[in-house]
Order: C-alpha cells, then structure tokens, then sequence
C-alpha cells in the first residue's frame, strides 16, 4: 500500500527530489555497498595513514550528532609506535597486539561533567548567530537531559514518575549513559568515516580503563567508552576473511508499530519489490 | 613525518592498495561529501518511505558492532499515522509535531538485561560455526563488561580498584551507560544508512521515556536512547536551510597521541597537502 502510494506521487516537490537523488545515485549505491560491507578488522598493513586522510576521517566524525550540539567528547588519535606499545599493556587479551599493529588507534573520552563545557559551548552558539534564548537555555537543558550530579538524579527520578502521568518530562538518565551515547554517535561515525577513505577498523572495549586513562592523561572526568584500531587492511586479511559476522534475523531486531508487532510485512514487499524491478 | 613515510614506501602492497584506492577515488570523495553534508532534518516531505528503502535502511544498520556481537537493542519503525499521533503525546516540546511529520520514526530500545539474549545468541553463534570455548564464554564475558547486576558492580568495582595495578581488567560499567552505548552504534549506522537511501533524519531525545514505553508497548527492561524520525526531505527546508549547524574546532576535540597534546599538525599537513595536489 505505501508502495503504491509512493508510486503515483506525480507532485512538482516529488520531481524535484527523484532528480536529486538521481544525481548522487552513484555515491549512495556505493555507500550502501560499504554499509552492508563493513565488518570489524581482523589485521593492518603496517602502512601509515596519511595526515590528510585523517584530518579528512575527523572532520567527517565531528559531522555526528550529540544532543543540543554539545559534543561532550574527546579522541586520541595515538599514532608512534612507543605510545601504542604502552597503551598496549592497557589492553585485555589480543587487543594489545591489535593496539601495537594498527598505525592509528582512536581513543574515544566521554565527558562525565558536561556541564564544564557550557562556557565554551555558549560561545559556539554566540558566534554562530544563535538566539540570546537558546544561549542562555543550554545549563538547563544540558542539567535535565544530561543528568549531571547525584541531587539533581534523585530530584528527576522522582519527578519522572510523579509528573510523567500528568506532562511529558524528561527521563532520569545517568550522565554515563548519556555521555557514553553522545560519545558513540561519534565513534560510530567515525568507523563509517574511516571505511569512505579506504581505510578498515576494529572497536574494542576489551581494556582496563585505568590503565588506559593513565597511558594517555586522560582526566579522571572522561570514561572511555571505545578504542578504535584503524589502518589500511592487511593484504592476506583481506582473503582469508571468514566474512562479515553473523547477525540476529531483521524481524527480531526490529518491531513494526509496537514492540513484539512483527515486522515481516517490510522485508516481504522488499523481495516482491526486487523481483517485479 | 608519517607523511614522508607514506610517500617513500614501495612494497608490492602499496601498489595494491594504491590501485584499489584510485579506482574507488570518485566515489570516496563522494561519500566523503555525504558524511560531510550530513544534518539534522529541519523538515519532512509527506511522502512514504517504501517498504523496499526501509527494510535496506534496516540490512545496514544491522552492520553495526556490538561487544560480542551481542546487538543488545530492539528498533521500533512506527509508521502509522495513529501511532505517531499517540507517540506525539510522549514528546517534549516541538518534538511532538516531528513525530506527526516524519513518516518513520525509528525508536530505538537498549536492553538493560541482556543476559536474557545468551541462549538466542549462543545458538546464532552455534549455527554459525562459532568454537565450543567462545559460545561458552559468551555469558561469562557478557557479565564481566556489560556489568549486569548490582552485586557484580561492587565486586567489579573492587577488582578494578585493587587488581588494576597489578593486571589489566575490564572497567566497572553500569549495564545502562554499556546498552546505550551498544544501541547508539546501531542508532548512528541508522542516520547514515537512511542518507544512503536519499533520506533525511532526526534523532531526538526530548521525550518521556515512561510514556513512549506505554505508547509503543515497550518492556521495563529496555531505556531508551534515542528516537530519530526519518523521511525524505522537505522542500522548502532544503531551500531555507540555515546550513550544518557549527562544530567546535577539530583541534578542541581531537588530540594526538596524549590528551591535552595538539593535533594541529595533523591538520597543517592536511592542508599543506591539498595545496600541492
């Protein structure tokens, strides 16, 4: 049904869209390609990455998304050789030879104070033609949704559940679990990053995140929630891959409407749609 | 340095790598300019998204990692317009009309009791040729990082503490801060599968957690990261766009090697090398 509706649309905006996706077509084939492609690295070329390929690799990272553009993150980029060797003692099990073999490893930092930032974040705004409301709003709504602070946990824990009935409110969230989800858009992000400029990854968080914090300075204020091996794929890696890993069929992963309503209907159309084009 | 390096290497692998390289030049570049592009839809048309363009959305996000290939989350694709109106009323603020607007909006649910998934995953492993030792160890890895459990959070907390300094192991990590981090990497692969397929996207997370439960028919035992509507874009929101919205400098966010350190260089370099290309 929404198959058919989509296909007597006939409207000046439906026009003006079919062209434009008909001009990156080409670039969006290909990055579906690398989607359904992309799997963890199981080795690196010991060839290095290039500066400009990794300016290029953060600026495509910092593109991700976090709530009211505050980015509460930070990355190492950890390149030398004797700085990967001691963050290698950082590592659980065989991350430490990964850590010693990918040319770049990217250590993603989440900020468990976020608030710290608004200072820096206010002038951000100020400088790019935000309103003196939006500006002066950021403390609030980073204390609601970031949830910073054990007083302010209890205070909303208590009225997410006395006022939910009556108004929407906000949940009560850990800063971590906050921090750690801002901070992952990025990481994700940059894995996509990575693969666009031929490069390959591995996310670990097999690590001990002391031992992690004191091989970089990291301040006692960030958790880590991911390290990101990346390089150039290592020439027999590529062919003797097993494949990309297995995964959970669609229909349990993903509800139609509610929770538990299968979503079968979807993926049906989609293998009729492919054998009548 | 690395530069100079790169460019006197001459092994046969970087010949091969050089190839593969070239040939995907374009459409690299091109993906670049997509990841580049990426923002948050200020709009979005009223046309459907067709079964076949959600259920390829769906393929790729499943590409996303997880620790274990455990994919601790759940997605609701609600698409009725009765049930994006009942979703509407669980929105903060202008969320609820995006709600209204966007013909799919994907909620994505983190398992907070993921120890409940073992038996399913253990057979997925199985099925797939997995080794005796890593179905077995599934659970014990499972509890040891996703920190499920109160109990076993004080005693991670201790082993983290005293065995640290001694041998490195796993961070105590509240189960919530793991699921959402797990679900954030689906959540991220999701914008960018959807731009892939010409549409737009955005995540949101001003909303009563509690009433998107009720409304959706989700279990007490999933949070609720993030919800991102998605649809195609909106015309007059492309012509009236106010552009990406600001970052804060690459080199704000992004060191090298040690936290603190500047990674200016890697960005020198990079221009440097954009002007004699």
């Amino acid at each position: 049904m929404l198959r058919q509706a989509h296909g007597v649309a006939t409207t000046a905006r439906r026009s003006t869209s079919l062209v434009r996706r008909f001009k990156h077509g080409d670039a969006r084939e290909q990055l579906r390609q690398l989607l359904l492609s992309r799997a963890s690295a199981r080795g690196f070329s010991p060839e290095p990455v290039p500066d400009d390929v990794l300016a290029n690799v953060v600026k495509m990272t910092q593109r991700a998304p976090s709530a009211f553009n505050t980015q509460p993150y930070a990355c190492i980029l950890v390149r030398d050789q004797a700085d990967r060797d001691r963050l290698a003692g950082a590592m659980l099990a065989s991350n430490g030879q990964k850590v010693k073999d990918a040319p770049v490893v990217a250590v993603f930092a989440a900020d468990l104070e976020p608030s710290r930032r608004v200072p820096r974040l206010q002038k951000m705004m100020y400088d790019n033609g935000a309103s003196p409301a939006e500006v002066n709003n950021l403390p609030l709504y980073l204390r609601m949704f970031a949830g910073e602070g054990h007083i302010a946990d209890g205070i909303r824990s208590v009225i997410s559940t006395v006022i939910s009935p009556l108004r929407a409110v906000p949940g009560a969230v850990p800063t971590i679990a906050w921090s750690f989800k801002q901070t992952t858009f990025a990481a994700a992000t940059f894995l996509h990053a990575a693969e666009s400029q031929g490069l390959v990854t591995r996310p670990m968080e097999g690590y001990d995140e002391t031992r992690v914090r004191a091989a970089l300075d990291i301040p006692d204020r960030y958790g880590i929630p991911v390290i990101i091996g990346c390089g150039y794929p290592k020439a027999d890696a590529e062919t003797s891959s097993r494949g990309p890993s297995p995964r959970l069929e669609a229909i349990e992963v993903f509800f139609d409407g509610k929770f538990g309503q299968s979503s079968a209907n979807i993926f049906v159309n989609s293998k009729e749609a492919q054998k009548t084009e």
